[in-house]
C-alpha cells in the first residue's frame, strides 16, 4: 500500500514536468515516457502490459480506496499521488474527463519484436501518416479486426501524442504495433514471406479481386500524396478501391477499413 | 460582365452579414443561405447546381479575369466583390485557402423530392449524427460509392455547417441529401419497397450475411447510443459487424463504409 502524496499548487515540480511531458513530444522521446488519461485508457494500457510509474487522480473525483482497488493487481505498485481540482485541470489534455491521469512507460516498437497471433497474419502498414485522428481511427479499426500487428512506415507523428490516444480510444495500446523505415519494413515483409497488398489511385487491380487468406499486409499512403514508389515497386499487388463519384480520394482510416474487412471476409468463408 | 465592387472595410454592412452567416446556424435557416469556401468546393458546388448569389474574392490572389472565367457559364451571374486581404481573412473559415468564398442558396432536402439514379437504389441514412467531421466523412464515403442517396434522420446539425463543407471536401454538394424525421423516412422507405438494414452491436446477423441487391438502405446510429428502437423494430434486417478486438464500436464513417463498400462488392458480382 502507497502512502498518497497530495499536490495542490501548480508551482510544484513534478506538475511541471507533467506539463512538459503532455505538450513536448521530446520530451516524451528523451523520458521514455507519456500521459494517459481516463479509465478506459488505463484500462487497456494495463491489458497492454504497459508499465505505469505514476498515478495523478483528482481528489474530488475519485477517493484513494477506488484508485488502490483499480491498481490491485499491479506489481511494481505506481506512486499515488492526489491533486487539487486546479491542478488537475491544468495537466488534463481533455475538457471533459474523468479524473485520472498517469505517467506510463513507451514501448520500443521494434519490428524484430512483432510477434503475429495467426500463422498467415493479416497486417496494416501506414506510410508517413500525420494526423492524429487518421493514426487513432487506423488503431481503432486495426484493433476491432484483430490484426496481428500495425506496422507505421517513416513515422511522422510521435505515437503516445495525447491526440492520438484519445482518438484510438485507448487501441495505441491494445494493437501489437511496430515502426521502421519504408526499405526495412519491406525487407522484413519479404522475409517473413507477406504478400504486400498497396492501396493505390493508379492500380488496375480491384481490390475485392485479390486473395488476402494467405500472410497479407495492406499498405495504405497518406490522402495527400499516396503511397511512395518504393512501396508500389514492391507490392505483391497494386489495389484499388473504384471511386465512383466526383471526388478522388477517401479518408485514409475510411480505406483502409473497406480492404481490411474484405480480407476478413474472405477469410471467414 | 459585372462591374466588380471592392471592399476593404471590416466595418462594410454586407461583411458583417458574411461573418454572422459563417458562425450562426440560425441565420443560415432564416436568410435560406450559406458560404462556401474554396475553389473545389465552390466547382462541386456548381456541379451539385446550387445556385450562387456573390462571390468575394482575394484580390491578392485572384484576378478579376480568372473569377470571370470560373462563372461564365452561370446564369444569372452572381454578384462579383473583390475584398482586401484584412477583410478576407476576417471572413474566411480555414487557415489556408484558396481566396474565393460564395455566398450560396440552401437546398430544401425533402424526402419527396429524392430521384434515384438506379432502379435498385442503395442509399445511407445516418440517425441524428452529430459531429460535423463524421457527417463530412460520411458524406465523402455516400459520394465514392455514388450511392442514390444519403437521408440525415432527425438532424442535430445544420448540413451547411462550414466543418461538414470542409470535412466532406465539397461531397456534401455532389450527394442527393435528404432530411427528415425517423417515422417518416421508416414510411417512406416501405413504401417504396427499400429494405432497411440496421448496424447494430446487438444484431446477431453478420453484415455479409445479407444481400444487398435489391433496394437497400444501411441505416447507422450514433456512436455513443447506436440506433433508435423505432429503427431496429423496423428492419428487414439487424445486421453486425463483428468485433473482435478490446473496444466494442469503430467510427460511424469506418462502420458504414464497410457496408456500404460490402454492398457494392455484391452488386459488382
Amino acid at each position: 500500500m502507497n502512502s498518497t502524496k497530495h499536490i495542490s499548487s501548480l508551482q510544484n515540480a513534478l506538475i511541471k514536468n507533467v506539463l512538459v511531458l503532455k505538450d513536448k513530444s521530446r520530451e516524451r522521446k528523451k523520458t521514455g515516457s507519456f500521459l494517459l488519461e481516463g479509465i478506459r485508457e488505463f484500462e487497456l494500457a494495463l491489458k497492454g502490459n504497459y508499465s505505469i510509474e505514476t498515478i495523478f487522480y483528482a481528489e474530488d473525483l475519485f477517493s484513494e480506496t477506488k484508485i488502490e482497488a483499480l491498481i490491485a493487481s499491479l506489481s511494481p505498485q505506481p506512486e499515488l499521488i492526489s491533486v487539487s481540482k486546479e491542478v488537475y485541470q491544468k495537466i488534463a489534455y481533455r475538457e471533459t474527463t474523468e479524473g485520472i491521469i498517469a505517467i506510463a512507460k513507451a514501448k520500443v516498437h521494434q519490428l524484430s519484436e512483432l510477434k503475429f497471433k495467426n500463422k498467415n497474419p493479416l497486417i496494416l502498414i501506414a506510410e508517413a501518416p500525420e494526423k492524429p485522428g487518421n493514426i487513432g481511427a487506423l488503431l481503432r479499426t486495426a484493433d476491432a479486426a484483430n490484426l496481428d500487428a500495425v506496422i507505421i512506415a517513416n513515422p511522422k507523428t510521435d505515437l503516445y501524442n495525447p491526440n492520438i490516444i484519445r482518438s484510438s480510444v485507448g487501441c495505441v495500446f491494445t494493437n501489437a504495433i511496430a515502426m521502421g523505415n519504408t526499405t526495412e519494413i519491406i525487407a522484413f515483409l519479404k522475409q517473413n514471406n507477406i504478400n504486400i497488398f498497396c492501396a493505390a489511385l493508379t492500380a488496375s487491380k480491384v481490390y475485392t479481386h485479390v486473395s488476402y487468406k494467405t500472410s497479407a499486409a495492406i499498405v495504405v499512403g497518406t490522402e495527400a500524396t499516396g503511397l511512395s514508389n518504393e512501396w508500389l515497386e514492391n507490392a505483391t499487388q497494386n489495389i484499388i478501391i473504384p471511386m465512383e463519384g466526383e471526388i478522388d480520394s477517401m479518408n485514409v482510416s475510411v480505406s483502409a477499413a473497406i480492404v481490411i474487412f474484405e480480407a476478413k471476409r474472405q477469410r471467414s468463408l
